[in-house]
């Protein structure tokens, strides 16, 4: 079947229903960010493969709302597909609700598939186009002409021992009941993946780059419910959960179980990571509390036992990744070095290490120009090769079992310009002044973004995306509740959080530049004024100095680079042999 | 009635009505911050006369929750009274609602003056007590026991010309209108008096301080009505109005016009600065858009005209400002100047300009270790002489018929330490900050605090209060949307606003620093980038620099301080007599 014969099927299921507008949005019913190929509809339905996108159908449009970093790419893939492209203005916006608004007349029939959308996502659509006096309801159109629909990803599921999790699913169900006490809740419905495999001490595959498994959980006060394809997991792991006071039930039955919740009851329930379609089976008489899971914030503050697994992932990372530089510099210009064969051969070097399992997502190996797309991937028709000039952008991370990394380095490869110094310098300036801030308890991940941005905001500069990214614990490269961005998300930086910053320069045609550590919340001082906190810098690999303009910097900020590099010597020269150990020495000397 | 008589007045009420508790909010049916006398009850009650306190009543409780700024004061005037201090930990924040849901039983009755309480407070009510499933009702216990209450205010009102608003009534209406219709509003309900002042153009003097009259408005696509004592106005001002399209009627009848909107009718109605009163009145059938008042943001960027004229006020108080300077340098030591004796040579030196209408809050002159309450006003108990030594905080405004102003500098008289000179150094170095941010468009408060602050933070210093506040324009000296501080308030600082920005250093029992500056926001540059804003600094008074320690400042904050200084005595110096020169030229000489 054709796009444009996809869409007629579509539109023909809606003039049979007498609906006036079908939306399709990107999403699973766990609304997660990377999907199941099960739930790939806007790929199946437009040929679009870019994330986060938004497709709307209606009798005389169909349109695929998408940002600025996927305009050129999607304007290729959708070339005679029967959709169009509609640019976004602000990225994450749902901007077609405000479209729909405008488009359709009053009383009109609305539909999407329920399960694809968040709570907080189907009230802002009752709310935003309730002067239409809309009919929104449930209609899934793709299953009826998905011809070979993969099928839901059955993948082993494993449990991680306690060496590794420094803590017993037990007491994580006993903290999490006693924030359901908080809130005067008896149930607690969990649907988001990160929150499972943290939650469960559970990690699996069924999704890329992602460590985790579709499943749900519904939590009381005495009980604790797992739903899940029974046979993922071993019989010696369902055994582990039945001790830890864990029930296991097929992954389906959520439904039903939902729906038999007795009347009175208080249900907990995150607004943001749940889907519409298991709300609305909330019997009415239930009260619901609309607020993030417990299991969220307990799982960013990494414990002892991730805290010190991490630094050991750290120190492997570091090393595959001082290999990778030295590869590239002595190699360069010798043999062939696409960006894609780049990304292979870090992948390799990765690969060697001990407790590697994957990558934890899609490398970014940008040379030049591609530099400046902050979240290029190399194709077979945009692969270039390495020459001895200008700027090589990587942008990679690995899922140890000992923990996530995620790290930008930007090589200079030769011949740089006075821009490109100019700018790299800026970039490390901001990326440092993160990385060094000392701030009261109770700060929130936009004012370290201001922080950072500063220096580049000095010189009239900026990027065009956030400072940082929570990072989970051999889980999820992005997860929450902290990011540093601009937004106004209340989510004060606590101790052992993992957070990345990453500030960018991007120059259009020309170079990208970016530098990205993760860093780990710490205590720093208490006096009268408040308590203080300062990050860690946990990333442990070179950051190149040759393009350095050092009148551009502080005192303070050629201070941190020499100590930061003096650690990253110390740390990773064990682990190397010694032409490696030469080359780092040469990569990490002072300035 | 002593206050031991009226608790146990309001007591008897209680129990005859079988009300388990009874809140008494600080505000009026306005939601001002600013109360009319009819309007104090939590004075009239306890005896506490802080601002921004909530009574709760209980059979055997009765408590005053306040936060730190008036915990000593609320101390002593509690005594006695049957009241106790509750201190709240966070300010501004509900915190007897979590003790209410504690103490009472499930389906208890809570009563209180809807006409106090705002729609968001209201709700948060409601919601936070619904697993009591409590009996929430209106009742005014106060109105009964208070014998010789205060009339509401019948200050006359006047409406201002065209050469200082810049845009007449009509069309500020109109784009209330337009911001009506992006809502599918036809109806917008108006109680905030800031707001009110802006939209009619009409100024008065029923609150201290705060240049308002008592008055709503209904506006509609086609109607706009003004709900005042219409005796306030003149006849002239009456024929204004109406040439304006504005019908004039009696203030009470707001609430019988509420009852009478058609139903299908959609009303946008703002949550923070409407009262539960009010809204409980609209018509169940009404459909409610609950948005901030779209004169809000009109009112926060000044146009050409305010912005000429603001500057005007900006010179006047700025020879004020330095007169008295000289006059406390001058005199100190020679005869007895007081905390109290200086605000009113302060006021006086004000008075003798041109425009002058009054003060636009209640001076803080705080000397040495009074310094350190950040909201001290000086009482016959606490007054005492400035000598010539420790520093002299004074944090003062006026309101001029061309603006209004807002400045804190301090003062050292002499013998500093080196801790001074430290702390001095350091809150002018935030302040500078603030000052010379450049910024891209669509940044918000909390970053611009977050840079503010981050000198302070190198040094593990900080202060409990927010960097700024927005400043109206000869109206109130705290106005929104935009506020610089750490909260999650995302309001984009946008052109034409006037803020504060005002770091501090405060050490308990030995000295406050906190020096001010209002800023407007102007354009800076445009590039691939981003549109980039700066800074124009409004106020314009010397900012002593005895005390700076110039190798804690980077040679930006030098360069600015002294351009700054540049600006103020080319500004000032033409309206100052021989000796004045001298003296504002010794104090802006280059460091």
């Amino acid at each position: 079947m054709s796009y444009i014969e996809k869409l007629s099927a579509i539109r023909q299921q809606m003039k049979t229903d007498g609906v006036a507008a079908y939306i399709i949005p990107s999403a699973d019913p766990h609304i997660s960010e990377y999907l199941p190929s099960h739930y790939k509809c806007t790929p199946f339905t437009t040929g679009f493969t870019g994330s986060a996108a938004t497709v709307v159908i209606t009798e005389d449009f169909a349109g695929v709302w998408t940002d600025a970093r996927y305009f050129e790419q999607a304007e290729e893939q959708l070339a005679g597909s029967g959709f169009e492209l509609v640019k976004l203005k602000v990225q994450q916006t749902p901007e077609y609700i405000q479209w729909l608004s405008e488009q359709l007349p009053h009383g009109a029939n609305i539909a999407f598939d329920e399960k694809l959308v968040s709570i907080v996502l189907g009230e802002l659509l009752h709310k935003q186009l309730a002067h239409l006096k809309p009919n929104l309801q449930h209609k899934d159109y793709l299953s009826p002409i998905w011809e070979n629909r993969p099928a839901l990803p059955s993948e082993p599921a494993f449990l991680i021992a306690a060496e590794f999790t420094g803590k017993a699913i037990s007491e994580k169900l006993t903290e999490v009941r006693k924030a359901m006490k908080r809130h005067h809740a008896n149930y607690h419905l969990i649907s988001s993946l990160d929150d499972m495999a943290w939650l469960f001490n559970m990690r699996g595959a069924d999704v890329s780059y992602n460590p985790v498994v579709l499943s749900f959980a519904l939590i009381t006060l005495e009980q604790a419910t797992l739903y899940i394809q029974p046979d993922k997991l071993t019989a010696e792991d369902k055994y582990t959960l039945a001790k830890n006071g864990v029930e296991i039930l097929s992954y389906d039955t959520i439904a039903n179980d939902l729906q038999a919740i007795p009347q009175e009851s208080t249900i907990l329930i995150d607004p943001k990571r749940n889907c519409f379609a298991l709300y609305k089976l909330i019997p009415a008489a239930v009260h619901t509390v609309l607020e993030i899971n417990p299991s969220t914030a307990l799982k960013a503050s990494k414990n002892e036992t991730e805290i010190k697994n991490t630094r050991t992932a750290m120190v492997k990372d570091g090393v595959a990744i001082t290999q990778f530089l030295k590869w590239v510099k002595e190699n360069v210009d010798k043999i062939e070095i696409t960006e894609i064969a780049a990304a292979a051969q870090l992948k390799s070097f990765r690969a060697a290490q001990d407790g590697f399992i994957g990558e934890s997502f899609n490398t970014i190996a940008a040379y030049k120009a591609h530099g400046a797309l902050p979240h290029y991937g190399a194709t077979k028709e945009s692969n270039v090769a390495i020459k001895a000039e200008g700027l090589f952008l990587v942008d990679s991370g690995g899922q140890y079992r000992y923990g996530t990394t995620d790290i930008t380095r930007v090589i200079p490869m030769g011949n740089n310009t006075e821009e490109e110094k100019t700018d790299y310098t800026l970039v490390l300036k901001a990326m440092i002044e993160g990385c060094k801030t000392r701030f009261p308890k109770g700060t929130c991940g936009y004012q370290i973004d201001a922080i950072t941005r500063r220096p580049l905001w000095d010189f009239a500069l900026n990027y065009g995306h956030g400072t940082g990214h929570g990072v989970g614990y051999f889980l999820n490269v992005h997860e929450g509740p902290q990011v540093f961005n601009a937004t106004a998300t209340a989510v004060p930086v606590e101790l052992g959080m993992i957070t990345s910053i990453e500030p960018g320069i991007y120059r259009s045609g020309k170079h990208g530049i970016r530098i990205e550590n993760l860093v780990l919340t710490i205590s720093d001082q208490s006096n009268e004024f408040n308590e203080f906190y300062a990050f860690e810098a946990l990333t442990l690999a070179p950051i190149d100095t040759t393009l350095v303009k050092k009148e551009l910097l502080e005192q303070s900020h050629i201070k941190w680079l020499n100590q930061y590099h003096a650690n990253v010597y110390a740390k990773l020269s064990p682990y190397l042999n010694e032409e490696e150990k030469v080359f780092l020495g040469r990569m990490t000397s002072e300035i």
